[in-house]
């Protein structure tokens, strides 16, 4: 993708995601300027509308997952929501079509447990939440789980550590798409001191 | 406040708000414990409903800013939408009520520059975005702006830098109305590296 084309996000939620694992992200995203080629997003959910998350405050869905044909970025937020989704077929279903039909598949904090229980992340290496990293590494035994890492690139699958750890997969994923200067000046713009190495972990597990 | 009682986030958004200055501190307060006293938010608008941010994604209203009778923390995002409402004497009016109800009012980057229209913070010290300091710093030229400072307590007014700043601001007010061990618990579990010295600006203009 070096062309210079809006780069389409598609991001899930669901009830009981956690707030800054999806706007922490969007922020980043959403301060491409014009210039930079821009970019869209759309919030997808089960169904559209609004959708309650974790620490209380709703987010909307712009339209239902089933209605996306894939996107450059597919992010998948995390949150206590995921506990109950990792055990449900029709849900796990549709994420997986999505997944299959995205280009990159990014995910932040338990964001990576709950796309796991799809089994493509089988045989790769990713990273998640660091305050229950037993559970996540238990949850998926077939996924090699990095202990230290604010993020992890394996192939089209991005995965962040805990809730803030999104913000910096989001530069990260701007500097890959379009240029590490690029990525530079959105932090300037959000005034976000940006951590640019993923092996820099102050969370390690 | 020193009792440990639930503290109530009221939260205003607008067409055109940013939203990590929004999503960013409520999820730092999202993330304080039942155990640790709790909070509650209430995100409150001109009406109940969607409200479209600057980035794009839509944020819900829980109710009209005209039914919410005062809080412990009024919280007031930036973002372009604030250039039109700083025009909106009905907007402003409703504003000045809230925040002279309120026992604290934060400000998140160009929320300072909205909140500064009601003319409450006039004869006080504050602080803003700083890639638009100059412009802040022209349209309400009775504040006493900071122009190094990742955000500033005056009175009850605290007022945080660009966008992140928000966060960083939402710690404060945690450590602030709880102690600073709780304030540095839930940095923790947000994974976020908290800059906890206010006077500490990376971006200063």
């Amino acid at each position: 993708m070096t062309e210079n084309r809006t780069i389409q996000v598609g991001a899930v939620i669901f009830e009981g995601f956690e707030l800054l694992d999806l706007y922490g992200p969007l922020e980043m995203f959403g301060m491409l300027g014009e210039t930079e080629g821009g970019l869209a997003t759309t919030v997808l959910s089960t169904k559209a509308g609004p959708v309650k998350s974790a620490p209380g405050p709703s987010g909307m869905a712009d339209a239902a997952m089933d209605d996306c044909e894939g996107c450059d970025i597919l992010l998948i937020p995390g949150g206590i929501g995921t506990r109950l989704l990792m055990r449900d077929a029709v849900f796990l279903a549709r994420l997986k079509r999505l997944a299959e039909a995205s280009k990159i598949v990014a995910t932040v904090c338990t964001g990576s447990m709950l796309f796991a229980a799809t089994g493509l992340l089988d045989g790769h290496r990713a990273t998640s939440n660091k305050l229950i990293f037993k559970q996540v590494r238990k949850s998926a035994p077939n996924v090699e789980w990095i202990p230290s890492a604010r993020w992890v690139e394996d192939g089209k699958y991005v995965t962040s550590s805990g809730v803030s750890a999104g913000m910096d997969m989001a530069l990260f994923l701007i500097a890959k798409l379009r240029d590490r200067n690029t990525a530079l000046r959105v932090a300037r713009r959000a005034e976000y001191v940006w951590n640019e190495d993923p092996s820099r972990d102050p969370f390690a597990a």
